[in-house]
């Protein structure tokens, strides 16, 4: 099949997932847990603002790519969406991030419901800080209660449920945790103190370990195992992990020329908050003294004019940070079709190579 | 025995559960898994400040009494400590509580500490949040990676643990959620809106429910069953729910009149927070104008002077609010010592006894 035709096959492929968790996501028995309505709503927020679902896709596909029913995974790929929410809502706050998928942000959000609601500006801030908060923590309560139901809806063994709740648990959690304090560090530290591993590392706590979990969970539940280092199953998890962080550095290349319609938030935003990519530390390495220091007046500074944020863009550009990145995700995505290799052939296979693919060519 | 003879027999098998719990909470495996060290000790703050472990200590005598091994139901008890205490801290961010056990509350410590490492005002508050935020949801993660290890390390059946993973998950977590909510939506209504019913729902929400799937869960480790409508686990968890409000009403005796030092949290600041209790509620409704135009001068006034505290406390008293409350906390022991009718007589069950009587006891 050509390439733009097994391209369009797997989107359809990929909106029918997407539109499967989310009939199970919305269904009455979920909403009516949460109390009270605006809790209800918060939980919600993200979950129907349009997400791409690219996390539950994949451990839909590892499921079937080993052999498995993937019907039986679908709680699995529920929870790790929701589970992937909690995360997001949460870091929103710590990031103070106003926007996501073209809305407002769950603490953003519910502080102008407030704010409509007669309440004055602190008080309104600190309402929409507290539903944020709780709307996290009832999502990820959620996510762990919804692979609970891999065994009493699914027929997949307790003892592998208990195994799937203990990785997120512990090693997920963890590393995501350690990812986002990595960043937060990073974006205080000099861009010069930091090597390009470091960036990468922090990519794969925040991003590649819940990919990585996603399609090991999808090819445990498959096979039926609980062995993660089962050849087929660290197989696809290490390709999962690589697709993760070559996604994060495409995020990163389109947070600086990307389509702001598209994307539904300000490009131009991971320059003013001085977040360290590895677009701006190749071009770093490259800039003279008078290009660096025109790098970092924009670097981190919140208040910089479209005009200085256009000029950094190029530079950025012309110093071939853009297109270093664009190589570092291509080579990931390269080794990521190799590590398939030991899975035998079959229209999951086929559908795994082509959400590798879309990682990197996706737009928005 | 006499009273305190049993009482002080109690007592110490209190400390010696308390001890095991931390004791495995403190061992060196879990400490590593958490980083960076700022969230490390953030994840400890509350645990090794001296909470008295009453959740732990019924779940275990509950396992006992029902002729269970108790030490098989060790992680259990340890989660729920852990779960009950990212509760906790995320409370104390939307409560806006400064003090707890003593000691500062998470956020107000690491913002403390943002300060000495001469970060702005607006910078070290939003760091002590973030830490805060971080750390309650790491304990989340842990309480449920604790569970976990029921049937890793104790040989309970995966079955069951996913069953009380469940339970804590759904159940439990939307109470406390709602609990919390009614909490805040009740402190902004006026005083004579609320009915004692509708406070004691909400204590029943903000602290009931933890008592009572502590307990349900020993019982069901300790009768290895699935069936939390088995009678022995249906009265135990009657009993402790019981207990639970009964403690938090002695909690709001002790908010009013205990011994600040004891207590390590400032008496009347639950009148300045304008927290609707069982002892506002009975008192308000006893006070004529004049007395309840006082009362409303104090009540969620944060600038109440010592003076208009000290006077609203004698009211309280001299009302009946205080001796109210403890004659409804003391119908909910003595209906709590009923439900225990069906188990056999032991010493589990005596404990259990005297825990109950310990809840209304203590004096901090």
């Amino acid at each position: 099949m050509a390439h733009d035709t097994r391209q369009a096959v797997f989107e359809k492929e990929l909106v029918e997932r997407r539109e499967k968790i989310h009939r199970y996501l919305l269904s009455g028995e979920y909403a009516q847990r949460f109390s009270p309505p605006h809790i209800r709503e918060a939980v919600y927020s993200y979950i129907c603002s349009g997400g791409k679902s690219l996390r539950p896709a994949v451990l839909l596909f590892s499921c079937g790519a080993v052999g498995g029913d993937e019907n039986k995974a679908i709680p699995a790929a529920a929870a790790i969406e929701v589970y992937h929410t909690w995360v997001l809502v949460h870091d929103d706050i710590i990031d103070r991030d106003d926007k996501r998928r073209g809305g407002l942000t769950v603490h953003e959000e519910w502080r102008k419901k407030a704010v409509e609601l007669s309440y004055q500006e602190e008080e309104a801030r600190h309402y929409g800080l507290a539903v944020a908060i709780l709307a996290g923590d009832v999502q990820h309560a959620w996510a762990i209660s919804l692979l609970c139901e891999l065994c009493t809806r699914c027929g997949v063994s307790p003892s592998l449920v208990v195994r799937l709740i203990e990785n997120l648990e512990t090693y997920v959690i963890n590393s995501l945790i350690e990812g986002e304090t990595l960043d937060i560090q990073f974006s205080r530290a000099p861009v010069e103190s930091l090597s390009e591993e470091d960036i990468l590392k922090m990519l794969l706590g925040k991003t590649g370990v819940l990919y990585e979990i996603a399609a090991q969970a999808g090819a445990m539940i498959g096979l039926e195992t609980m062995d993660s280092k089962h050849p087929l199953v660290e197989a696809i998890a290490r390709f999962s992990t690589n697709c993760g962080i070559a996604f994060q550095l495409q995020d990163d290349i389109l947070g600086v020329i990307g389509d702001e319609k598209l994307l539904g938030k300000p490009v131009g935003s991971d320059l003013r908050e001085g977040k360290r990519t590895t677009i701006i530390h190749h071009a770093f390495q490259k800039a003279d003294r008078a290009q660096r220091q025109k790098l970092l007046r924009v670097l981190g500074n919140r208040s910089a004019t479209e005009e200085e944020i256009g000029e950094a863009t190029e530079m950025l550009r012309s110093l071939g940070g853009i297109e270093h990145t664009r190589d570092l995700a291509r080579v990931l995505i390269q080794q990521a079709r190799g590590h398939l290799q030991p899975l035998p052939p079959s229209e999951y296979k086929e559908l795994l190579l082509s959400w590798a693919d879309y990682m990197i060519e996706r737009e928005f």
